[in-house]
């Protein structure tokens, strides 16, 4: 067997990261992925998935809403400072050799280990599912492996409760290699961001459009003042001079998250915590630093939208440079399983 | 909703027929399907598939031979006289399609429909799976709605087991359908054949490789004598004056299936029964009969074999125009799901 060769520089290591068009993009991520992008793609090189495929999964019932989010989502890639020059931006479903390998891989994993994929177990509970799970779902695994092989991605960045499916990636990498005699697909590894999840404006654990409760990256200047205005601060912290309490206070979360001057918030929540700062002063500052934040977001995303053949062009480009990665992983893989005949 | 055009002449109308090609064929296979694709392709439009990907579900352990295989059945094909100038014989590996709509129409079906799936139930007991089902094993049913689908398969030949295939594919179509909300894909008529299924050599029910009591398609005169020294006949009929039984005695359900002279063959059954008759008689007629039958099947296959090469273009032909065809189904599949974008 070849030795894999792990003497690569970082600027060649591939890292894969992606989401699912279901809806814009909001803070939350912002804060776990996208700001992150925006650095990954100096140091490495950077493959972005829309998977709009794996989005039909559950939303069979509502396939125009994956198809319409696919540009917003890039819209949003191009809003926050993804380059499509140094990043490759591709669409899932226009990569045919995906669901190729999704295909090969099924038979690399048993039933049995699929229902026992902690994180697919979580996500049938989540989605309600139960008994009636859609095949694509609990097969979902297997696409996931096919998405990462395909680019041989080196590294992707996930939440922690998805370190099982890179895990599952891996089992399927090790056992083809192994049917194949020769190290044709690579070993991915998970990487967890530091910043975890953003809680929504509610409190609650997550930001997510399911639960309402998100600011999205190309919200108005008045949807910020208005989220502002609604978010979870200290519910005992009744009268101005009551001293109030930073856990779970979404202000400061938030303000932990984006406000650049360090020094003044370590003021401010001391000043909260004896007591005497009043919550609008805190949310005055919030909306300020987030009005900041979004401003030049929100004016890139609002130019690029301007011209949407143009955002379509540069995933039309992306797709393809992409689709020619993964089609040399696909004809390896076939090559490897004897199915070449011409 | 549009009317489904149920007008078509036969002759329009879309036959799919196939082979795992995991081993030779033989005589099982010529008496319940090849010889009926040989009438076929005269009143239908006949496809052909060589379910190359389909085999690897279970044969991952030994990729070489399906390979290996794809061109022994295609000249088994050939030999028996399907014509590719007006079949299309495709190998399935090499229309990526076919995995791609697998891929969607995994979404259209849940789990426990699946493990309800009576040939799937049953074929995970035959094949000693238990709890390590390869879920590409569970799946295959959305594999085989995709390439019944692809074609617009209307007609497809299938044994009494299968006929549950058939109406899991239809599911899915009518799902599929819906989704769409216009008659993109077909539904499919499962058609059992009226010859069933032969006995093997031995007595057994199927005619089975993995059974070893085939008589192969390719059998030279030698094998041929041999084999029919070994059928099963009659246990009780120990010397030629006694009576003898033909329910279970292989030599003469072969007979039945092959032997033209129906006159000569009633008359033998009559003197088998009434006794006085030997099996090495009924065996003599068995063998020439056989011999006939297979002498010049065993010389078209030796000589598509003298040049490997031109079966292989027949294959990469009817492979390109399979695709064609497979790529205008899936193109719709795609759009209706809204994945079409540039």
């Amino acid at each position: 067997m070849s030795q894999p060769t792990n003497e690569t520089t970082p600027q060649n290591q591939i890292i894969l990261t992606g989401d699912r068009p279901t809806g814009p993009l909001h803070l939350g991520h912002f804060v776990g992925s996208l700001r992150n992008r925006v650095a990954y793609q100096h140091e490495y090189k950077q493959f972005i998935m829309l998977a709009d495929a794996q989005a039909l999964t559950d939303n069979m019932d509502d396939i125009t809403k994956v198809h319409r989010n696919v540009v917003e989502v890039a819209l949003d890639y191009l809003a926050v400072g993804i380059d499509p020059t140094i990043s490759t931006i591709l669409i899932q479903s226009q990569i045919p050799e995906l669901a190729e390998l999704t295909f090969y891989y099924l038979n690399l994993v048993t039933v049995a280990r699929l229902e026992r994929n902690p994180t697919v177990k979580a996500e049938i509970v989540q989605r309600g599912f139960e008994r009636d799970i859609p095949a694509g779902f609990l097969t979902y695994p297997a696409s996931q492996a096919a998405d990462i092989t395909a680019f041989k991605a080196a590294i992707v960045p996930v939440g922690d409760d998805q370190i099982p499916m890179i895990e599952q990636t891996n089992e399927i990498v090790r056992k083809f290699n192994r049917i194949a005699n020769r190290e044709i697909l690579v070993e991915a590894k998970a990487v967890v961001p530091e910043v975890g999840r953003l809680p929504g404006i509610d409190g609650r654990a997550k930001m997510s459009k399911s639960l309402g409760n998100t600011i999205n990256l190309g919200a108005s200047a008045d949807e910020i003042r208005a989220a502002v205005k609604m978010v979870y601060t200290d519910p005992l912290h009744l009268r101005v001079d009551d001293p109030g309490h930073l856990e779970g206070n979404v202000a400061f979360i938030y303000l932990d998250a984006f406000d650049p001057d360090k020094e003044k918030l370590a003021e401010m929540k001391a000043h909260y915590v004896r007591g005497g700062l009043g919550d609008s002063v805190v949310k005055k500052r919030l909306e300020a630093v987030l009005q900041e934040l979004l401003a030049p977001i929100r004016a890139r995303r609002e130019e690029y939208a301007q011209d949407k053949g143009q955002v379509l062009q540069m995933l039309k480009e992306g797709t393809a440079k992409a689709r020619e990665v993964a089609a040399r992983t696909t004809d390896e893989v076939r090559a490897a399983l004897g199915l070449t005949y011409f």
